[in-house]
């Protein structure tokens, strides 16, 4: 049963997500018998530390989910022909050229990452965009943590099979926010929940958690029907109190804008999917010149602060899947409940 | 009910499928007690009341499908750009520069058609591309016909339901063939099933016919999870032997090629779901050369033939949904009662 591999009552998944969420939501998830996710791609060592001692003081199951990317290397000209694309926001929005501001680039599984949260052994840890190397691999399991990772592609499921993950989530092409895609990143191969689950079931001999599109109880029951062992759902938290969704992010959501949402380059370098915004639609046909993951954030930073400043969600990541129809500003502990009874099915 | 209102004991459409199935697909689906469907597209008036004759005399219910485009003017300026850029592969294949062979054109409805099947009073006609003008919805209305059509979006499921359609079918991006996207061209529209359905469901007071990826039983029942009130299903049925489905495109159907399909104009204009080949793929980048729907697929005839003939689907439109994994060789009758077992969700 995937809910005993996972520890947990329920196996429904709280979708980490970096940027929008952190303990909070998780614990808060957790603590209503399903398990919550924290996004560590982006936290700091000493904030890594910080949320894993909250949640030990929980006492509570919460996943622990890890980007595991190649760090693209600096590349000056690149940088270069971005800025000079963003010249003119920069401009109208009355940045100086070279303005900057703090900026968190996601990071990538290492082992100075595994001697922090080793004294933790944590429960489960989940992994986007593959996995990280055998050796990191063979550290995380001596934990006794169960492994997670994504797939986009019946192929990508068979890669995790073989490197012996404990269960997959199989990522269709409604998500929200990254691609967990690693084998390709020809988006023409990604594929919508309802045909990517069951040939994914069918090609493993593994758990399987759907995600993508999922957004109330009949959701879920579709995902079951389709031969899923558990759902994980991210987008329908995004109003939860528990969580930190910007104000810009928060209006989209609730407004018809959510209806169309597009996957896009221009934030991160990798595919990832938002609510289409300004920047996305002007800079759609012009993805090229977008660094490459993750470099392509440092350069938008001043623009989305400044814009944002100003009640604008213009230069900002507004991450979404495609049915943002079950987003419910309740606690994250009442949505849960709602959503497991999808699982009754 | 809807297989009330389309006249039938199960709530499944065979979807229509032009080029590979005629009335013999259509007959077998409605004499297991669903709903067949005839795609006229392609068919010239004699075939048409050909094959209205051969349903008549079954006494069964079959759905008439037709186009409901405004056919593109000649264009020979882009019409030349076409042909130039398909010319390496006329010489490859050995044919003139001017090679044409008979190429049925794909037409839309018009009173003519109209005239030719108002005697037949069909029970129920399905329109893609949107709805033909008021007045010819009215003759359709005026027979006692039901009319549906297909919503890729909330917004044209709306449009829909308010001139007056019967059910919408909300057509999912897996699904196989042409998008039948009408209020817009752009593809990031497009929702997946998964998130289409429960959107559409919520948003008309019609009964909603799930499309798109649904290729067994489990398929079935997640589409009745997601509120739907029937299922319209047409990859699963292309290895029938009540199809016409060529002898590449089985093959392909049953490779792992069939695992990667794609978005395409190149075959007619328009935006169709198909298995990637390598037309397709050569031409990814240059689509914008393609004429305007239906007129591409003209110049691209002889190419199809030549290869076909050596047993090559490189420049045939391969049409499959993103989820072929439900293609059986069994009959049509078997496979449709394989099928609705899902409806007892």
């Amino acid at each position: 049963m995937l809910a005993d591999i996972l520890g947990v009552r329920w196996p429904l998944v709280q979708a980490p997500m970096a940027g929008v969420q952190g303990v909070e939501l998780a614990l808060a998830v957790s603590g209503a018998g399903a398990l919550g996710s924290l996004p560590c791609a982006m936290l700091s060592g000493p904030s890594l530390g910080e949320a894993l001692l909250q949640i030990q003081a929980r006492g509570l199951p919460v996943n622990l989910n890890f980007f595991c990317h190649v760090p693209a290397p600096a590349d000056p000209l690149r940088e270069a022909a971005w800025r000079s694309t963003l010249a003119p926001y920069f401009r109208e929005l009355g940045l100086a050229a070279e303005a900057s501001v703090p900026a968190v680039v996601r990071a990538p599984f290492t082992d100075t990452i595994a001697d922090l949260i080793a004294p933790f052994k944590p429960p489960v840890i989940s992994f986007h965009f593959g996995l990280p190397s055998d050796a990191l691999l063979a550290r995380v399991r001596s934990w006794g943590t169960r492994i997670l990772s994504s797939a986009t592609t019946v192929d990508e499921a068979l890669w995790l099979q073989r490197r012996g993950v404990d269960a997959i989530i199989a990522q269709g092409l409604e998500a929200g926010g990254h691609r967990g895609m690693f084998l390709t990143q020809d988006t023409t191969t990604q594929l919508g929940t309802l045909a990517l689950l069951p040939q994914v079931v069918r090609s493993v001999d593994l758990p399987v958690i759907a995600a993508g599109g999922i957004a109330d109880a009949g959701g879920v029951a579709a995902a079951m029907a389709l031969g899923a062992s558990g759902v994980q759902i991210g987008t329908a938290y995004l109003l939860c109190p528990e969580t930190a969704t910007s104000a810009v992010h928060r209006d989209a959501l609730q407004s018809d804008a959510a209806r169309h949402t597009a996957l896009t380059r221009v934030f991160s370098g990798r595919p990832a999917r938002g609510i289409v915004n300004r920047i996305m639609r002007e800079l759609a046909s012009r993805e090229a010149v977008v660094p490459a993951f993750p470099l392509a954030s440092t350069a938008l930073a001043p623009l989305r602060q400044a814009a944002e400043s100003r009640g604008l969600g213009d230069f900002s990541p507004l991450w979404a899947g495609q049915n943002a129809s079950g987003c419910k500003a309740i606690a994250a502990a009442e949505l849960t409940r709602e959503l497991v009874r999808g699982l009754a099915f």
